[in-house]
């Protein structure tokens, strides 16, 4: 699959470029009988529409998703899903200026080598409007997770080297940063909108935590748990580190301090400690998985930089137009969405296997 | 595919146990008319190899490959190439006390759960033996970037917290850390046999390094060049972060320092910079591509440990056995061969697109 | 990939029910750069569509297809062509009376079995309706092969036991059942109107040829390409046989009869028969790739038959509404398509392997 | 992947020359606790074996295979199963003076065109020695397929244009042509033993019947059961034509008499009829599946034949050595497999869907 497929049995194929008719999404492999409605895919699209607030950009678009198929009657038939979201309030003109101009950190240059040619309005497919069908198919693997008492939540950890000190989940969806810790979301928005007011952009953290999974999720060697996640993860546009558990910090740990001893606890197996981020071996311990990624600062800012045009002719580089000086708060929903992804199509893959997951 | 497969063009499916008769790859999709012998991959195999010296397990394997089929008069055939190594020097007696014991950071648990069983044999298929596979396909992914002119190299920045200072490529393969900074390996060998003294284990950060590697490989959305490199890297036992280019460092930022510039050079297009690790829209740039792994220390360790046996009982558990102290140093190769079936993969998914990569 | 996928580098997904909002599909690994237009595609659709004359259905579709991405310029961008096609003319109220009952012949009763529930208006995803997505997504293919000097050609062979026994090729689209035997097709209608007045259907055989396809396509052992076109065949709705070259009277024929032998001509190497069908080993030869596909009679009768409804209790069905006494010639179109497919997704294999094909 | 791997939950890679050192398969997703030894897989093996009468070739093998993972305490562990076979008896002198040679009806000249080279030796990769492969995977398949009550069971309906009369399923392996007539396939060992002396081959017919499967498998659209079916038979050297229940005879039914009545038995949904061949709409309906393929004469002949060299000369070819005068009754256990191969992964895939097959 040439790349806009992801997952075996629950499977998403996405399309749509900035500045195209429409952006968009098939599933196959939804089970069927899930209750399934507009509602719950807008609700997600809601949370990743640009437009929020000061820290994100002013392009309105309205977002509204369509359900093409696959629900009958309010519940997925188990045939395919298409949602469809319509492009608005795209200005190509924005992009006129730019059009011969190979933008620094911008897929300008890796697009014009792999294809031979590239959309220049507003990246086309390189645009993180692409991650608006990637929240929708998200939303339906939440509702299989749902089903089963899984629930995935994101949050930021980080803006600008600002950090969380508290985790307060109830906060999480009231400040403009996603943050747990209420205080720090007010200094972080204070860095976003400081390096706004400068032409430049600033990056940061984000994790999710996957709760109620099962043990057993997850294929030994080559698609072990962590290593779906890290793709699925790694495949959002601007990550740059993925971590699981306590990540990074692991090198500098002893195995006596890593190891998280096991135990019983209510008739089911626990571990005493969660620093492998409820994966051992690949395969989920049924402790909550964790995983954490790190966003480099957008690539689209106004401050002078120097660059090439499409003929090798030296330019300079002045991005104008809508842009977010911080894409963590917006990425959020996104990283849901693919972890969400990732473990429905375990879900599956093992029930496929015969051994009931506990 | 079930999870023992990697690849959609030149792809390696693996095989086998820590204590099974052997362990083994397929490769299928290896171009037609490559020069192979045993030789390229048993030098590769000989880097794995366990008792190379004090800093990894005693166990003694001479890890002979054996190539089955796909190679014709020297030269790869295009049809699939099966590669087996016997296994030799497993002692399952070490492990007979350990049966019904479910060790901490091990997958014992987590085996069970999935297969409701398992081979409790030197970790069966969960063993880090497993790799030997790895590395053996990946020593063909190597004949085929060699002959495009690409080059893959890993190294150990960090062991126990020790880092490297300096890079002198040829010193990597003279110390027994594989490490750049001969001085600092000398440190890393030092804290290595302290927490083996200790009966502990250490982690530690490796880098690989793809030189030579086009402009164009990766594909856009969920198969980008980075999200393939983290899935592979990811996929290897004890990997707990993945990192490109600047990695984490990249979420504290601010776009105008993170953003490579382009310029032109020689009648191509560079970048001045590397921050993005030679991957820009999920797409290979031209400059080199830079992935790192954060490993934890390894589970198996002397210090006594609390967890529960099979039947959910308390236990202490005291891992004996010949292990490594640090899996670093061994995984390098690892390290390097899933880089290099990765930009295999891609480099033949680039050629099907008809657009000559530059 | 659960089952609406097909292909592996030039790679199409399809979705939507015969009553639903829309039908469609999703072509990932398109080459960049093909000229390509909605009206490329609308051509093809308007040989599916039904209306067409007296031996199709009168349900009245104008099948109008949507680019929705995947096109700048004029061009392919190499990302995802995404179509839809708007349902219209759908009449649930025509099945509202069938909603319980299971038809002979049809799929009611087997996606009850596998889905625990089906949308029954129409057939649902079950129905002809999706071979309209094939269709728009072969337009592509075609577009892809003419590039390269290859056409895909349809035709009627028989119906209802008539046979076509003179090859006009510029008779084909003249008449209503696509027969290259004038003086035939006009005996087939006969016979189409005779079964459609007694409430009756009937079945025939069609055929479908590859010219200008080089040698080299196919892979050996499964994805031989027989096998990749037999699966593409033999998933169109209502296919119980597939032929390759001779077909079945290679059962019946000697080595020394069967075998094509090879010779030069305008120095190039040919067969100077072709009972192979183009195809030797699995790999196509050089000459033109010749496969059949027999129909079945459409199930939808109005004749009674004995059937039971979703209660198990016995009942009587007449299927009234608009159906096609004969689907060969709508599935000319669909047979092209299918075909068209497997060809482009070699295609790309072949030049990924990196030998010229001859 | 490259054309070596059949299925999607339920995996078989297959790997092996003719005259190299080995043939085998890996066999990923196999679910754990199966009961399974060597003897399982060499009973299938030794019915696929050279040389057992003289309708088969001369050829000694004695085709021992070897378990090499995924089975531990005699039962398998959910990890890859891998099964070598190494070769014997190879004669690869008997090909010598074939090396330059193009063989009609064999894939010489295409294997040479797809990869620019090929193993002259025995056929290579275009052996039926891959077959023995294929036989040693369906063995495992068989083993699930037992443990769901699911029996696959092949025989031969004409060979050299004599037909089966009488069905006696005890007769099937007490004769060497594999047919359920015993007074038919006395003629027909007499047809193949007249061919053999005259220095030419025979085709055949033969039929596959999957009892016991339940309603629910296959996948709608493109992985419909039949299509999955026709890719799996049309992948077996020799095959030329692929028909499901009535199979071509289908294009010559009116609809009235094709549709199978659905009615009540047991409390099961039955069919009256079985024209369809246990599959409705791409799914199964609880009857038997039941699948014919057409085999063509085997291309090596001693008769003399016209044909190139690799310079492209003119030469006469007289294939000496040891060869299969018809094949059909050694392809009975590879179609088998074939068979089971589909319906195992097709069973998985139907598991993770979540509901109960009927």
């Amino acid at each position: 699959m040439p790349g806009s497929s992801f997952g075996q049995l629950f499977t998403v194929t996405t399309f749509g470029e900035s500045h195209g008719p429409a952006v968009g999404a098939v599933l196959d492999g939804v089970p069927p009988g899930l209750p399934l409605a507009e509602g719950d895919i807008q609700r997600e699209l809601d949370r990743r529409r640009p437009g929020q607030s000061s820290v994100t950009t002013e392009r309105a678009e309205s977002d509204r998703v369509e359900i093409l198929s696959g629900v009958f009657e309010g519940k997925t038939t188990g045939t395919p899903v298409a949602l469809i979201i319509r492009n608005e309030g795209a200005r190509s003109s924005d992009y006129q200026s730019l059009r011969d101009v190979l933008r620094p950190g911008h897929a300008d240059w890796t697009y014009l080598a792999k294809y031979g040619q590239r959309d220049w309005r507003g990246g086309g497919r390189s645009s993180g409007r692409e991650t608006a069908a990637r929240v929708a198919a998200g939303a339906v693997a939440k509702v299989l997770l749902a089903s089963r008492g899984i629930e995935v939540r994101g949050y930021t950890l980080e803006i600008a080297g600002v950090r969380a000190r508290t985790f307060d989940a109830a906060e999480i969806e009231r400040n403009p940063v996603r943050c747990p810790d209420a205080a720090q979301a007010a200094v972080m928005v204070g860095k976003i909108d400081e390096a706004k007011a400068a032409g430049d952009s600033v990056g940061g953290i984000a994790e999710v935590t996957v709760s109620g999974c099962p043990a057993g999720l997850g294929e030994p060697v080559f698609d072990k748990l962590e290593a779906l996640l890290a793709h699925a993860v790694m495949s959002i546009g601007g990550v740059r580190a993925v971590e699981v558990g306590v990540g990074i910090e692991a090198a500098r740990m002893r195995g006596s301090q890593f190891n998280d001893e096991l135990a019983m606890e209510a008739g089911r197996v626990v571990t005493r400690t969660n620093n492998a981020g409820g994966i051992a071996g690949g395969i989920s311990t049924g402790a909550a998985v964790i995983v954490r990624a790190a966003f480099r600062p957008p690539a689209s800012i106004s401050l002078p930089q120097a660059s090439i045009d499409v003929r090798g002719e030296p330019v300079t580089v002045e991005v104008r137009g809508r842009h977010d000086p911080c894409i963590v708060p917006r990425a959020i929903p996104v990283l849901e969405a693919m972890a969400a992804l990732v473990i429905a199509d375990c879900l599956l893959a093992q029930d496929a296997r015969g051994v009931r997951s506990r």
